[in-house]
C-alpha cells in the first residue's frame, strides 16, 4: 500500500473524542492539501504538551510549573476552595467573573457504571488540600448531571466529616447540563445563590 | 503563564475543520489526561504523513508513490475515467462496488464566489490524463451541490470539445447533498443510470 502513512493519520486523528472516521478524513485530507504548516505545528505542539504538561501540585490541574499560576496568585482568597470537574469548567466560572477563590480540578468524576470511584478523581487528594487549616469553605461545582451529583455527594459527606463547610452551586443551572456549556450569568446567579 | 504548551495545543488543534474553540479544550485536556500515548501517535503520524504522502502522477490523489496503487492496479479498467472532488468520494465510490475504472482526483471544486476556478482544481492536467488515446469515456462526479454542478458543467464542455465521451453521475443522488455522505446503494443506482 502506497498510503500507509495516510491511514496511520486517519487512525490518529480517530482517537480523538468526537471524531469518527468520516471527520478524520477530511481533517487528514485538509492538513494535506490545505494546511501542512498547521500539520506541523500540531505535532510539535501535541509533543511539547505531552513532554511539558504535569498536574499542579495544589489543585492537579495541567500545569508545566510545580504549582499553576491560579495557586501560586496572591489575590485569590485561599479561605475558599472550588471543586470541578474539568479545567474547561474551571475556565467557565472564571469567565462569569464570579469566583475569586482557589479551585481543586478533580480531572474526573464518579462514575459507578465506569467503574470510576472517589479514589479515582483524587478524593484523598482533595481531603488533605481542604484541610490546610486556611480554607473556610469548599464550593461544590461539579456538573448538575446524574455522574456530578453523585460526585458531589459523596465528596461532601467526606469533606463535611473532616468539619469543613460544604456549599453547592445552586441549582439555577439548568439540570441535565455540563458546567462549560452553561451561559455565564446564569453560572454567576448560581454562584451568589450557592447553599 | 505556566500552561503555555496547553494553549499552544488548543490553538493547534483549532486549525482542524470543523473544531472549535471548546471541542480543542476537550480534544487537548482528553489527550493529557486519558491518552498521552494517542497524542505521541498523533504527533508522529503527522510528521509522517506531510513528509511522505505527495500527489499521484496520473489521478493527483494522496500517495507515497510516484503513482498510487489504484492508478497502478491491472485489473481496472483504463477506459473509464472517473472525476471526482475529494479523496473521500473516491472511497465512497469504492465502498459502492459500483465501478472498476480508474480515477481523477481534483482535491477541490469550482468555487467562483471563494475564488477557485477551473486552474485551481487541475482541470489541464485532467485534459492531458483523459487525452491519453486509452480513456474513452469521463464519468463526471462530482457533488450535486451548486459547487459542484458548476465544475461539472466546466469540465464536461472542455472534455467534450476535445472529442471525449462525458456522462455525468444519475440525478438519484439527492440534491444539495455531498457524495461521501451518500448511502451506497444510492450511489451504485447513480453509477448504473450514468447518462
Ligand atoms: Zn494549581
Ligand atoms: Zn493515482
Amino acid at each position: 500500500m502506497a498510503e500507509r502513512a495516510l491511514e496511520a493519520l486517519i487512525d490518529a486523528l480517530r482517537r480523538l473524542p468526537g471524531v469518527g472516521v468520516k471527520s478524520a478524513q477530511r481533517m487528514a485530507f485538509h492538513l494535506l492539501q490545505h494546511d501542512r504548516d498547521g500539520a506541523l505545528r500540531l505535532a510539535t505542539a501535541l509533543g511539547d504538551a505531552v513532554h511539558r504538561m504535569r498536574h499542579c501540585q495544589r489543585c492537579h490541574t495541567f500545569t508545566e510549573a510545580e504549582v499553576c499560576s491560579t495557586c501560586e496568585d496572591p489575590r485569590r482568597d485561599g479561605r475558599q476552595l472550588c471543586v470541578v470537574e474539568t479545567p474547561a469548567d474551571q475556565a467557565a466560572l472564571e469567565r462569569s467573573g464570579s469566583y475569586k477563590g482557589l479551585y481543586f480540578v478533580l480531572m474526573g468524576r464518579i462514575s459507578p457504571l465506569d467503574g470510576v470511584g472517589a479514589a479515582d478523581i483524587g478524593a484523598e487528594r482533595l481531603l488533605e488540600r481542604a484541610g490546610d487549616g486556611v480554607v473556610e469553605e469548599v464550593i461544590l461545582a461539579t456538573g448538575f448531571t446524574a455522574e456530578g451529583e453523585v460526585t458531589a455527594h459523596a465528596l461532601s459527606q467526606a469533606l463535611k466529616a473532616r468539619g469543613l463547610r460544604v456549599t453547592r452551586l445552586a441549582r439555577g443551572v439548568p439540570a441535565g447540563s455540563e458546567l462549560e456549556y452553561v451561559d455565564l450569568s446564569t453560572i454567576a446567579h448560581a454562584m451568589g445563590d450557592r447553599r
